[in-house]
């Protein structure tokens, strides 16, 4: 017998002694570690270095509060405040002891969670509604239920993995003074919280639905999956983020309606990704249980495999160091770096097809979880399987059916444009449609403001959405995209919003020409916009050169401001600025109650030439000038009594007219370090830049380079047939193209 | 015969043939390069990894520089425009081409070499001075002879490297066409260039020198040294940047000189840091070509090893990014990478004793200079033999004698605290006597402002320094440190400043408490300053604290005014803040002219606490309080007409009284991630802090923490024998001690 041979026999007969062992096994855990699972993790334990490590930081975490000993307090805080805090470092850290229980079998860990639970049980029946009554919807432990479920949801999975080490006393106590209560305040004695399509329901949904796989409790179960049948008495319509209320009944909520409704088909989710990031751990955690205890469900496959699909486009929505784009309200800095994408990865890898570019990812998180997922992920990187993610430009439908408005991402070289005309994204939404944020491989270049708050932290107004949040970010004027007569888009009304998605037009992902161009027609009445931006590659510039076009038809004496929030210090501008020695702020309303104009001109000649340096490159934004124009240069911080704001700077563009383009260059060029000194390239190369054409139905440019090339662009507003023929007659001459587009280089006869 | 022994002999025979090879070949390269050190790296190549990346890196850019072709245009720009970058990229590229000659003996580097050469001689006999008229001394291929006197330093290094390779026709022909009047026209006619005691003069001198090592011209060395007799007759009498020109004679100017009077026995030079970075280097590499090549002057170990030291404390001068404290003129962000350091530390390295700390320094800077040095730090870094570099607190004497002042340093932990009190730094000094700055690892804490310049960015005025540098940046406002009657020290005057330095007080590095403390009795008439600095490690912190106390001897009825730069977001402060809805400028002169004031307040209670957030930290800012004491929130940016001021917020601690105390701490604590959006610590420890005592010999402060703990400090200001016995009557009852400090926990009797 060879040895190949005597090996594989070992291996088969280990194998089946393994399978024998989980049929033979105890019940649980069986929602998000299974027995076999487990037997894996102990068999690969000091074999597979990433899932080693984070094995580590979860048992030193874990033994640190151990240490420390458990506190149970009576709850009191905000967010941010001691009690708050404090249960929730207890439902993370009953999570990590269960699954070091199951994985080391010490005892210590399933005490742990035991006799903290039992601490629960003695407060949860004294508990009224939580004294800070400032949610729509206050819990038992926290301010809100949406963090009540947070704990259900976490606590469920270390409640699992001690649930058949429990004697049956215990698990009674548990089951009937703690959990099954619990669950029922979170759901039947708030419908309002349970009973709508929003993240917070869906939080509430799992967690009654986890609790209940625990406990067996096929009621709950049932809950979770479809809500439940509820006579709308409670007269309250909007929640705390001025998002409206709509009571769903049986099966028309719960779980599964929750992905019918949160999801586009591109696995889009219409509050942005910041919430997204936030929503998609407990649809996963779900799904992963459901998958293991009810796989006759097929949550995995539901509509197409959507949730996977949901993790990708999160990956998606991120710039080169991982952060998400700060569409609607969403803090800066979040990351696929944050626990649950650090879950959501690495699940996508394991029940998504092992994508092998998913693994580059997960070896920048630095961590796997603690599960069949992250054991596979750590494993296939210890193998060297990883492959970089490669992220490509494409448009992310909105709306549960794909036909509500999109996010249109453009990658090129290291550059990431990103514009957005979805859905309003309810109650965390901003007045933003047709705005766009622009990227470098080093952060920010043209910035989206993000949202007025400081998540979780104190000083900050207990961590909750900051006055300013409404006052100022939501604001269309906060975004790059043209505000009407100082008014912003819908009238600042959620609900107007709501109703209307933005219009994609044309999507073009491509190598040296990429446009994506859409129309928002309902922002505001009687007016019709549509922006065209185009990322070309030209041989003689180092970077691709994005061009802007902003088509209006509006009536005569409309006002129009174009902000553009650049990130940087002004190098210089080809226009004499005169600075304002006494600021005041430049309105009472709609954001420009927050801005201090700084300095103003008149714009002279026939390009705004306005160059701007960050982290050790020059950017010049290149703008159609026309008569009467002017720019302001803005910076955020009038009233602000409590210095939430961030004094970043800006521009706006200022146009009086009726029907009207703005068309503008943005080019990345150059560098400069502050060890050596030397500044390369830091002038634009774009020489001029002239509107050749424009009306209902067509828009076209010229731009010229230093290098004397000219190159003309043209787009078809409203047809976007492949085959059309276009023809326009333009100040240098007739144009003509087939298609929406046309982008050519002109010789030029030697004029510069 | 033994395998060892016979490599033993054929070591000692090839090294005898090399020794031959030596003795027997060529004169030149005989300043940076050696003919023995060439032989060393030809046979090193491919074996010493940083030096091979190193060597790579010079070939590249050497070579598409000759790619490109040579340009040598007529001079015409400023720094930043096209001749001058040109004329500079020039000499860069003609040193490394010498150095690529050498080792690969590619013939194609001599030929770039000599064929620029001539087409400068071809030129250099045509042109008058450079048509830029803005310098007090303006060169030939550049603005100002100082980027000539680059030139020559340069470029006398790339002709050694081929100097025994080019014809005597040739030689001959640069010798007498370009290099010895070039040589006259820095020196004879530019005395106030050449006959001074500044870093202008340095490069003057070394590039005189150089050339005459090269060309073995006697008389161009004797006046490199010593500088030369002139008649006094030119009549300016200051620089560019308002610094006096004092004329020297010869052996009163020169080289050696210059070594007497730049540098303190310390190796601190007066001008401060990023000056000093700017300055080594002509120092450094006359010194390595007079050692090669004039031995017997032993220039290594003038004055006990000072340039070597000088190195030293450059590495001394900078945060844990490597980036050199900004005192004075100074571009934030020039560090250890830059070209100088590069070149210094290595030859820090080699000359210098070997030390192996210097390694961990010139492995982060990621490349050596491609000679003796460079190759010998190479060698040990691969050899493993690289140790962390130690930062310690330390003292760094300013002046000739080291007696005009100092800066004090102190390190803890991964905190970083720098005091000035030293001379005023000559034209670049700033009128900041007594300020401070804080690091953290992660950067800034409480920031100095640097310079207004955005050096050799052609946007920013040619890249020189900006009006805003005087009206700003060198004002006492701009700095951490008291001004009084909203006037700067010294009433802005240089050569006021320059006569007086600060008093070094009294300096203790150490473990659980450090201290610096410094008096200023000259900045303003009739006012007695003096600051003390504590570092105090309290176990119960997760960072060592810093005491502040600010002692002033003052008439009645003097206004002061204590600015902070925090650097961050202002997170809470104790007050209750008035914001300003319209914004004027705080003042018309002295820098407060480019002030904003937010908010003010009267302060209220005994303690001012103010605490902001910046790279995932907290800190607060804990100040004592009296009755009338004001709190001013300040933004730069006001009257700064093409946007060259950074718009960083400030606070003032204003007050008006005759002698008086200002008492603060400022804590470091906490975390917060946008990730994980867990806050962690993130208010301050401090609860109460309380000026027990305070007269013209003596501080005495008492702080407590949220554990109940009391502590106290006090301090000698006029009495630092380390028998003296004091004794003080307090608030909180008597106070003894012996010694200068005294700082002690006391027990609290419970109260809180």
């Amino acid at each position: 017998m060879k040895l190949v041979s005597i090996l594989s026999l070992v291996f088969l007969l280990f194998a089946h002694a393994e399978q024998e062992q989980v049929h033979a096994g105890q019940e649980h855990p069986n929602l998000i570690l299974t027995v076999e699972g487990v037997t894996n993790m102990r068999a690969s334990l000091g074999k597979v270095p990433l899932f080693d490590q984070s094995f580590e930081t979860a048992r030193e975490q874990v033994d640190a509060e151990i240490e420390a000993g458990i506190d149970v307090p009576i709850p009191k805080d905000l967010a941010g405040g001691y009690t708050h805090e404090r249960h929730k470092a207890n439902f993370f850290t009953m999570q990590k002891a269960g699954v070091l229980f199951q994985i080391t079998g010490e005892e210590k860990y399933a005490v742990y969670i035991r006799d903290m639970l039992l601490e629960y049980a003695e407060i949860f029946p004294k508990l009224g509604k939580h004294p800070a009554t400032r949610s729509y919807a206050p819990g038992k432990f926290f301010w809100q239920c949406l963090n009540d479920a947070n704990w259900l949801v976490y606590t469920s999975q270390g409640y699992d993995c001690i649930y058949d080490w429990l004697d049956e006393e215990t698990k009674t106590r548990l089951n009937t003074e703690l959990f099954r209560p619990y669950a029922d305040f979170i759901s039947i004695e708030n419908p309002r919280f349970f009973n709508r399509i929003h993240n917070h329901s869906a939080w509430g949904n799992v967690a009654v639905g986890m609790i209940g796989l625990v406990m067996d409790d096929e009621e709950l179960i049932d809950r979770a999956l479809y809500a439940f049948d509820i006579d709308d008495s409670v007269k309250l319509k909007s929640d705390n983020d001025g998002g409206t209320i709509e009571l769903k009944g049986y099966k028309e909520g719960g779980f599964l309606a929750q992905i019918d409704h949160s999801f586009s088909p591109d696995g889009y989710y219409t509050e942005g990704p910041y919430y997204q990031r936030y929503a998609i751990y407990p649809f996963l955690v779900f799904a992963q249980a459901l998958a293991n205890k009810k796989p006759g469900l097929e949550i995995l496959n539901y509509r197409d495999r959507l949730l996977i699909k949901a993790i990708y486009a999160l990956i998606n929505q991120t710039n080169a160091q991982g952060e998400f784009f700060p569409i609607n309200d969403a803090q800066k800095g979040m990351s696929l770096a944050s626990r649950e994408l650090v879950y959501a990865v690495s699940m996508a890898y394991h029940c998504g097809g092992n994508d092998p570019q998913l693994l580059s990812i997960i070896k920048d998180q630095g961590r796997v979880p603690l599960d069949n997922s992250g054991l596979a992920a750590a494993k296939a990187i210890a193998e060297g399987k990883a492959k970089p993610y490669e992220y490509k430009s494409l448009e992310l439908t909105d709306g549960a059916m794909g036909d509500e408005g999109a996010i249109g991402i453009i990658r090129a070289d290291g550059l990431t444009l990103v514009m957005k005309y979805a859905k309003h994204g309810m109650g965390h939404g901003h007045f933003d449609r047709l705005g766009f944020l622009l990227y470098d491989e080093l952060g920010e270049v043209i910035q989206d403001y993000g949202s007025a708050r400081w998540v979780n932290i104190e000083h900050k107004d207990g961590g909750g959405y900051l006055k300013e949040n409404h006052s100022w970010a939501k604001e269309t004027v906060a975004h790059n995209t043209l505000v009407i007569n100082k008014d912003s888009q819908f009238d600042h009304n959620v609900k107007a919003a709501d109703k209307f998605a933005g219009t994609p037009y044309f999507f073009l992902p491509g190598d040296t020409i990429q446009i994506m161009s859409a129309k928002e027609l309902n922002a505001y009445d009687s007016i019709v916009m549509q922006r065209t931006m185009a990322v070309v590659s030209i041989e003689e510039l180092e970077n691709p050169i994005i061009i802007d076009l902003f088509s209006v038809q509006a009536p005569e004496n409309t006002r129009y401001d174009l902000p553009l929030y650049y990130v940087g210090g002004l190098m210089s501008t080809n226009q004499e600025i005169e600075t304002n020695n006494s600021l005041t702020p430049m309105g009472t309303n709609d954001g420009y109650q927050h801005l201090w104009q700084e300095g103003q001109t008149a714009l002279e000649g026939d390009v705004l030439r306005f160059t701007w340096f960050n982290h050790g490159r020059f950017f010049t934004m290149n703008a159609d000038i026309r008569e009467g124009d002017e720019l302001l240069l803005t910076r955020i911080g009038a009233n602000d009594p409590n210095f939430n704001l961030r004094r970043d700077p800006g521009l706006i563009h200022r146009r009086k007219g009726g029907n009207t383009t703005f068309a503008s260059l943005y080019e990345m060029h150059g560098t400069y370090d502050y060890a050596s000194e030397i500044p390369i390239n830091s002038f634009t190369s774009v020489t001029d830049l002239k509107v050749l054409h424009e009306s209902a139905d067509y828009v076209a440019i010229q731009f010229q380079l230093k290098s004397g090339e000219l190159y003309q662009f043209a787009f078809s507003l409203n047809d976007k047939q492949e085959n059309s023929q276009h023809s326009l007659t333009t100040t240098m001459g007739p144009l003509k193209w087939k298609g929406v587009y046309h982008f050519k280089k002109h010789i030029n006869n030697g004029k510069k």
